[in-house]
């Protein structure tokens, strides 16, 4: 069997764009969603076009310059709603219309002061009003994680008899583990007869550090679209990192899936989102942290420079970023400082290395990291040392 | 059947420490160490105790200060490495000695130029050395996520049989699926005779953004200790963060599993961890992000208003956090903005809030975050209208 595509849904620009701190106004969000395109994602969440003015116009103007991806707008599964999301979108190549509702009893109840019957005629309705204004029609499902799974199926079922093209299976609190997210998919597939006619997606979030797992594990079950951001930005602890889960597909070629994303470019369009946005990258962020590279145990860096393969899985090269560092610190060997000495000129033997090193680790236990000028400092000081001797 | 405890082993001071930028003085060090028993945790590795002067003090002044955790010290396996490990441990109660050697082919042929015999005999040797000073020692398997199972489960029963009381099965390279994790534990379980005689430990790293997953599947396949980090610090996208899977355990109590960490304290300790090693937490990191308790989308801050549960798997005072927060944005709606309000002493009905609304978003529209500021003018303007109208 072929390769499958997975399709990359990102909402950087709605779910990431939400966050406290985030907001963007119009001209920003078109420059991200040009560089998302150039990313290569096949549908950019542009924005909730109802929740402000602004909002409106963004995805307005980002309906008018996007080519090849699809844009989406979301709504909740209110006329009013799903009417200012199709004008939002008119000028758009290919428009996508998000509409959904909680299906989770708590939410059926808390939320809506609802009956889970009335939720079904009430999504139903949503998704054809929708298909008035357009034919790429998806529903979410809210707090799927938590929806019982007969009755999600059977919201389900009747949604994509209504004509909802993608159904989203949305983990909204972050709750599930990857196991149950993988068998709520699966059992979706084995148990909506007209499953075959729409896409499942998987829209995780992490607040339980889990959201990549999730996806993959959505997936594996049978979900061939995955909703994630640029750095894992979202609500609270955040969705699921785009970054990541590409980085496990191509890692993991045996799972049979593929995506269109550049890879080359997850480290560029990340800073680009960190610094519009704000929203600063922990340097132990997975592929797109400063850190993520960067080799400074002795024993790491050893098994490194003889074969990078030991201890990295992934070319930095390959997801564009610096190359992998060899940092200096006191827990540094021998072959780090050698190596690094090499790089700034200096070729010692392997005793000359024995002596220095032992100087290294005296500057190194004062400071947290020794930089080109140390190293400077201490070859000279060795090679003083000799010619006195 | 009851419950079976999970240990926490806490690598923060030495994994962790080894980050380029993290590197500590034994002053700091031993403050960490103390917060971390507080904590709750069961073992603190506190360093790699050849790997310089510096370090090996800081592991004998923790093992003298530390009263009920274990503390650990890391050694390659070789001779001299284990007796100064030893040597740095002998004022601890609980001495622990940690000592590997790579398996994997990789591992194998481009560190040691060696053969799989041969390194099983000096794994064995190790432990073995390791004996003559402690009784509780670690082994890992260096690698041993990208290990062949049988040729693993034969260096594990091996070094159980030279006397290891728990064995490591590090994901060095963060590679590993978590299904592929898990059943790598359970074949260990299954195909290893005297694995009864030690406990299994996760070591996971976080590359591809499944470190905690992988240690959740590790322990359902049958393993009974995690080793993580604060923040999830460690060599390159960092190890298992140590916040998420304590509350993953503790959320998904069907599990069957518990620890014996004090959740209340998790946030405090990541910010005394973040701000001694000066390794900033992104606000969209689970458990402790300034974010992960932050909600600010209307539909998400109605139903939060509703009914916390909605949206909030985890009441933050139970990992002490500061409280859900309600950011105001222009992403907000009426019920998070009357909230706001009221909670700043204003109270207004329904149609008060509509007019005022309006106004609020367009403030709301031309900055990141509207503020108690912004609140009192919008509110103090609409007063004054009315009273003028």
């Amino acid at each position: 069997m072929p390769n499958q595509k997975i399709f990359i849904f990102d909402t950087t620009l709605r779910d990431g764009e939400q966050v406290p701190g985030c907001k963007l106004n119009t001209k920003e969000k078109i420059e991200l969603a040009l560089q998302l395109e150039e990313l290569g994602v096949d549908i950019i969440e542009a924005g909730f076009p109802i929740s402000s003015p602004g909002d409106f116009h963004s995805v307005e103007e980002i309906s008018k310059i996007i080519k090849n991806a699809s844009v989406c707008g979301l709504s909740r599964a209110v006329q009013k709603d799903i009417e200012t999301a199709a004008q939002a979108l008119k000028y758009a190549k290919r428009p996508r219309i998000h509409t959904g509702i909680g299906t989770s009893d708590l939410h059926i109840k808390a939320k809506f002061n609802s009956t889970r019957e009335e939720i079904i005629e009430r999504a139903v309705q949503a998704v054809k009003w929708a298909k008035n204004f357009v034919d790429d029609v998806e529903f979410y499902a809210e707090d799927a994680g938590r929806t019982d799974n007969e009755y999600l199926a059977r919201v389900i079922e009747a949604v994509i008899k209504a004509g909802a093209t993608v159904v989203n299976i949305p983990d909204t609190t972050g709750y599930c583990l990857p196991h149950q997210y993988g068998e709520k998919i699966a059992f979706l597939i084995n148990n909506v007869k007209n499953i075959d006619r729409a896409v499942i997606s998987c829209h995780c979030h992490n607040d339980l550090g889990l959201a990549t797992a999730n996806s993959i594990s959505g997936i594996i079950g049978g979900a061939r679209q995955i909703e994630c951001t640029i750095n894992g930005l979202g609500e609270r602890a955040g969705n699921t990192s785009l970054e990541e889960v590409v980085m496990v597909i191509k890692q993991h070629a045996h799972l049979g899936f593929y995506t269109d994303i550049k890879t080359q470019k997850l480290n560029p369009v990340s800073r680009q989102v960190a610094e519009t946005m704000r929203m600063m990258v922990q340097p132990n962020k997975a592929i797109v942290g400063s850190n993520a590279f960067s080799h400074s145990s002795g024993i790491h860096q050893d098994g490194f420079l003889k074969d990078s393969l030991t201890y990295e899985i992934i070319n930095p090269e390959e997801v564009g970023a610096d190359g992998s560092k060899i940092v200096l610190t006191a827990r540094s060997g021998r072959s780090a400082l050698a190596h690094r000495l090499h790089k700034i000129g200096y070729s010692f033997n392997r005793n000359d290395i024995d002596v220095i090193y032992e100087h290294f680790l005296q500057v190194a236990d004062t400071k947290k990291e020794v930089m080109e000028d140390d190293l400077h400092k201490l070859a000279k000081a060795y090679q003083a040392s000799i010619v006195t001797a």
